[in-house]
């Protein structure tokens, strides 16, 4: 991993050189993580990956208190620890010197209390923002964060698994959610990658819905919705069941779905407008008349955040290319009577093809 | 509770004029709760409150699919609901007119995108920070605030009382942090306050460890440090217990930071120095020896956030005042052996001492 946070550094100082800016500033932890191999939130603390173009440095500015841990998880030589009872911004303006004429920096990431100190600093030609830089190098997922996601999805696999196991007569939802938040951590999770959703009967309708002590009947859509991070990448799957024996309409709309979620994946081609895949899906929902049923995007990029770019909708036009990664879950919703939605993680190989990550079946299954 | 919002608006006005502020906008989440009674965190979205002090008119901008709950539960007469596809800054140009000499905003709640974004709205002379002044207001608590602040310390300790009946030998941490975690679902919590802690034998003794499979053992300390928000306010509570019998080093520790806990709350007394409750459980503790074992500060306030003003660290100045609401938990931590804490959530009452809201019992209890 180490080789590629330095090609990434130099990928950075490469833009840096293009766009001719002297220096950058990354604050956000998830950013940090990206370039460096450290991940940390330093909460009120001062943390901030300093690259100088002119100097050829990179500096992390990191607290005193987690010098050890920065040290040993980050590739970086230079770091500069920053005591409690130290002024950052005094120890960051020594070394950016006095004149900066453009400097990088996410402006999402920094607030203007940051950015009055910052104007301290230094004298501070421009400000230019580096999200859609950062965005762009994110898109694209390597060979490693690709493995780190399939990490994510093994374990998320097993607790749905585990879960899927303490379905029986009466059980609540909340009962499912904590057995299944309790095998996340059994199962080495850092957290849940977003608030894991059991929703049963007609709640299952509900995109937004938030699980209570509702209990399991008979005839029932279970809609099992979980992700966790791992290694700092999350996964994100969705598998709806039955309880008990099923309607010939709860039959039809399963396959429905499982059909669009089968479409959209088959799809996948590279050079290809990436909104397509929403509209293949569609067409399959709408063509058994539940096209007002869909009511959400069919996917999501994913990564080191549950959701990024690509954003899987109609009007999308970027083109699908290898490595990109995310969901592709189409759902139907009927409200007062159920829902089902199947959702997956693929990634786009080097055919620029779907490459499936989740591996939980789909076909339908009962349950008690 | 419709009148205290009221009354805080008005205060804000007030001091609007009193700063010869033209504006103020505000964006936080939970200051827009402070000031309206609407809680939402709207992710990307655009959630903004105008106080407009020359035109005397407060204004919630609000996501168009959030409508209706903002008008169900905030006091604000004027919405200005925001589509998918507008642009929020142009509506809010539209409403603060061409020229601003002064603009309130939180210089920590507001990113230099928005900066920028706000510098294209009106001519904008100058940006004041509203921090000091919001904080000043949410260190005094109102009665309805308390009242919030018990129910969270209600719903934690039925949660509390639940896990510790699930102690029984062999049982380890992350099993039952899982079953209080559901607990807290079960009784009403938004969510957790924070990571729920329990942490047992050696590894008690560790102020920020992490629950992980270890298994109780007779002789040991375990310790619980748990909190839930209950309508946006939280709850903290700390409880350390005996599993069998203790030795008497243990039952010593024990009790001297009993006394410690005892000794800070019965010192509680209007216009005095708020750090010198630290000072006065700290004497205790080191007179019985085990000065160098309690390495943090005796507690912190709470309410809107987990840790908030005041602070309470030996240093601290702060005149102590009826509505303050901080907790108070010494502890003593002996390296391989164990630790104990015994955290109570205390507010200032009208006679300028210590209520105690959480009312656990404190006195030693041999577990299994």
């Amino acid at each position: 991993m180490s080789g590629e946070y330095k090609s990434r550094i130099q990928q950075f100082m490469d833009y840096l050189e293009q766009q001719s800016l002297d220096m950058a500033i990354i604050t956000s932890p998830v950013h940090i993580y990206f370039f460096t191999g450290y991940y940390s939130d330093p909460h009120e603390r001062f943390l901030a990956l300093l690259l100088d173009r002119r100097a050829e440095e990179v500096t992390l500015f990191v607290p005193s208190l987690d010098l050890e841990s920065a040290r040993q998880a980050s590739i970086i030589q230079e770091m500069i620890p920053v005591s409690d009872t130290e002024n950052p911004y005094q120890l960051l303006s020594q070394k950016m010197g006095r004149q900066v004429v453009k400097l990088g920096i996410e402006k999402k990431a920094v607030n203007l209390f940051q950015y009055e100190q910052l104007n301290q600093c230094a004298a501070i030609g421009e400000f230019v923002d580096l999200e859609p830089f950062i965005l762009s190098l994110r898109l694209i997922k390597s060979a490693s964060e690709i493995e780190s996601v399939r990490k994510a999805v093994a374990v998320v696999e097993r607790v749905l698994a585990e879960g899927v196991k303490r379905v029986k007569p009466r059980v609540s939802e909340l009962e499912l959610v904590a057995e299944l938040e309790y095998q996340m951590k059994l199962f080495g999770a850092e957290r849940p990658a977003f608030e894991t959703t059991v929703l049963t009967g007609s709640r299952s309708a509900l995109p937004h819905g938030r699980p209570n002590q509702t209990r399991i009947n008979q005839g029932d859509f279970l809609l099992f919705d979980l992700g966790v991070f791992v290694n700092g990448y999350c996964s994100d799957i969705t598998r709806t069941f039955v309880i008990g024996e099923a309607t010939k309409e709860q039959q039809r709309i399963y396959e429905t779905v499982l059909r669009a979620n089968l479409k959209a994946i088959e799809s996948v081609q590279r050079n290809q407008e990436i909104g397509m895949l929403d509209q293949e899906a569609r067409k399959v929902i709408e063509h058994e008349g539940f096209g007002d049923y869909f009511i959400h995007r069919v996917g999501h990029g994913l990564g080191l955040e549950i959701h990024e770019n690509p954003s899987i909708h109609q009007q999308n036009k970027l083109m699908i290319e290898p490595g990109m990664l995310f969901t592709i879950e189409p759902g139907i919703y009927i409200p007062g009577m159920g829902g089902v939605r199947i959702e997956d993680d693929i990634v786009v190989n080097a055919e620029g093809k779907a490459e499936v990550l989740t591996t939980y079946p789909k076909t339908i299954q009962y349950l008690c």
